[in-house]
């Protein structure tokens, strides 16, 4: 039995959903395949456990850095109720919420593996065992992600069972110990949630420095962070080798240190989720990132017809960037079922511009990180001509009132040709809110001279706005 | 003896500080008189203090909101380290760091009370009982805020020695008992904090709501806040007269009910702090608010040689409002001093747009209000043809992790005719750094189409913008 759409989005995980969404709300009629569960790994194996592990002994530790409170927070962290709490925002992995949420979309759910099986034409093995087929009039979006990856040449790894950001996220109970490999953002989140849990955590990394992706400063006062709530930290970190004996697991580095654990955590990559995708059916590769214009239609497939959006196309792995993408491919593929040119500006209702411009990302460490738009290394390597503006935190009085001897920075880079910001990092505690401004000014493209009128209120910690402009003022 | 500057500066809180050190970075000799603590109300008796007092409760408060850390902040908030920490954002209510401040920037501090004497000339009674002539070459500015009034025609009022906000900020104490008077940012946030550090509160609102200019949602929130904090809210409550005997003040309404306190808080209207400042010298009136026009030059006085910035002017009476001005008067004093023409442009150098159009406010209460530019009732009246478009925060997956049943709701108004925001409102849970967001979008003129661009990342409480702009789409 073959079934028509006019799209069909492989992949249920927020981008899908959305994407499904739109192109629901345009009139077409969509299927929407997934093979595990509805929401995707954000609600069940990243964003929302995460930061349901996070945020309780976030707002403890803000508690105890003010004197007044500080007396009144001196109990444990409840570690069961934390966990409770984490397995009702994972919606106790069962997507009945989110399936009924599709259902109002009016999309089609169609449960099982989807594959690639021509130009616009989907093979579904469905969970029965069976094959369904389906055909698109207009579009096949591809919007099944991206999942962790083990390094290969790791003696021993896989055979340890080492948890990734899926049970990292889902665990039932903290172990006695951790090691934690990776300085990205898995990495260090995980590494926060379960010191604060009760394991005793070390953070093993590669490199020289945390969150090697961001201003230098955001790893330095997230490594301190970790450390200072007891966290072994060791830079520099090559594992050569992983062994596991029945509960403990050891990992053995390139310098002949040997750490033993009841659990590991490696989370040092992603793949794309492409795997028996049936790419080669359209001309490409299973296994492969699907690299994507601005609208998000895949390069090198002729016709238009093959879309995608969220991790799987690489431009930015993080749940409301693809969510973001959604709404531009959704666009593009309504706009081009109906007949109609796509509007090919940037910052247009088809073009997804903040993917390279603007993309935010907030980090729930102690401190937190929160980011948009260029680094100054990274805006220094693309050409611009720039200014960098940095500025302690803790000299800000909103800072100083929300938490004693606060310590954190900020750093605008200001493209000195056009007068307008590049890129915005803070950190420091509670800094998550305080990106959006930042990034409305990067995507509005709002002109430093503008800014001086966008007055923040005092006493905020927002008024680091106020010294970030005055400190370029007094630097010209 | 008469020395002579290019700029007077009357009164020292932060308008007065940030004036004088603008002038001074433009190369003009200044002087800055004052007759109290340098630094003003603000520092004393009004932002810092209050803020201190606020942010413990509200640190415990968020710390209980959530499972996991709630059972670890069991404990009673320790009002005397509350009080100590206050104690200390007041600088023990000493003026030494300030004045540094002030003298790094190389104005001189006059201390004394001054007035005006005729055409750039000022009058200052010295401390010890002498007087000194000032004149000025260029402008003389005037800081000098505002100040609490009691309203006329309370019986007994006066006699009672009620608390204004001078007191409320700097007690030493929490009274058994607190009645305090004014629906106003004053009355609720401080029934706020004495609430918290222990006092029973009763708030007395003559009219129907409390926050009576922001949007109605608001007020309504911070009533059910502080009810559910213990906090007796009375609205239509009329003062017919005040009695005090001994320790206890006895209010009596105007329906016959009494109501019984250690401490009255009267916090029902502002006064410019312009009585004996000599302003029939140069055809004004000593006791009026200043009118000035958009460069901060009073109205009414020729030759441009007078201003007013912060609350004497009654155009926004806000710190932060007040700290523009200072740039903007700062900035056409030294324009003119140097014979260039001003720069009349709307959101230019010498221009504050921002009071008429984006003035924010943050207020510190449980929960916390935010609010910048028109409200909907404010952008109606003023002629736009505006959508309103309102949304539960709660429903934001970012507001359920930081808190358990977040209750909150936010707003923003858009003008329909250019696809821009006029104003937004949030109200909720630690709301006070999302504002500035909404500051930057209202000021920039950031369009709707825009704005779909700024992403908020996921998830944070300011995914509330993508909800509006959702919301705000699927209305239309």
């Amino acid at each position: 039995m073959t079934t028509e759409y006019d799209v069909i989005v492989l992949g249920a995980g927020p981008t899908g959903e959305n994407l499904a969404a739109r192109t629901r709300a345009a009139g077409l009629s969509t299927a929407l395949v997934e093979s595990e569960l509805v929401g995707g790994e954000c609600s069940y194996w990243a964003c929302m456990p995460s930061k349901a592990l996070l945020r309780p002994p976030a707002a403890l530790a803000a508690a105890r850095a003010v004197a007044g409170s500080r007396e009144a927070a001196t109990g444990r962290l409840d570690a069961a109720a934390v966990l409770a709490r984490r397995d009702s925002f994972a919606s106790h992995w069962k997507d009945d919420g989110q399936a009924a949420w599709v259902a109002g979309t009016g999309a089609e759910l169609v449960r099982g593996e989807g594959r690639l099986d021509g130009v616009r034409r989907v093979l579904v093995r469905t969970p029965e065992g069976g094959e369904r087929v389906l055909t698109a009039r207009h579009a096949v979006a591809v919007c099944t992600g991206s999942r962790a990856v083990l390094p290969a040449g790791v003696p021993g790894l896989a055979a340890a069972r080492p948890w990734t950001s899926r049970e990292a996220t889902s665990a039932k109970a903290a172990p006695d110990r951790l090691l934690v490999v990776g300085g990205g953002v898995v990495g260090v989140e995980m590494a926060t949630a379960w010191q604060a849990l009760g394991s005793r955590v070390t953070l093993l990394v590669r490199g020289g420095g945390l969150l090697p992706r961001l201003e230098p400063f955001a790893g330095e006062l997230v490594a301190a962070g970790l450390r200072a709530a007891g966290v072994t930290v060791r830079l520099g970190a090559q594992v050569a080798a992983v062994e596991r004996d029945g509960a403990v697991v050891t990992v053995r580095l390139d310098d002949g240190t040997e750490l033993a654990a009841e659990e590991l955590l490696y989370a040092t990559g992603r793949a794309p989720r492409t795997e028996g995708l049936g790419l080669g059916t359209v001309g490409l590769r299973d296994g492969d990132w699907l690299a994507v214009d601005d609208h998000c239609a895949v390069r090198g497939v002729e016709g238009d017809w093959l879309y995608a959006a969220g991790d799987v196309n690489h431009r930015a792995l993080l749940t409301h960037q693809g969510k973001y993408q959604s709404r531009i491919a959704g666009a593009a593929i309504a706009a081009r079922a109906l007949g109609r040119a796509l509007d090919p500006a940037p910052w247009g209702p088809h073009t997804a511009t903040a993917d390279l411009a603007a993309v935010p990302q907030v980090i729930f460490t102690e401190p937190e990180v929160a980011a948009v738009g260029l680094s100054a290394e990274e805006a220094r390597q693309a050409g611009y001509r720039v200014k960098v503006v940095d500025y302690e935190l803790g000299r800000v009085a909103g800072a100083s009132l929300a938490a004693d001897d606060y310590q954190g920075r900020a750093r605008m880079v200001v493209d000195l040709d056009r007068q307008v910001l590049l890129g915005v990092t803070f950190a420091g505690p509670g800094v998550g809110e305080l990106l959006h401004a930042a990034t409305v000014a990067v995507v509005g493209q709002v002109p430093i001279d503008r800014l001086w009128h966008a007055v923040p209120a005092y006493p905020t910690v927002s008024e680091i706005w106020l010294r970030l402009l005055e400190t370029y003022r007094d630097s010209e």
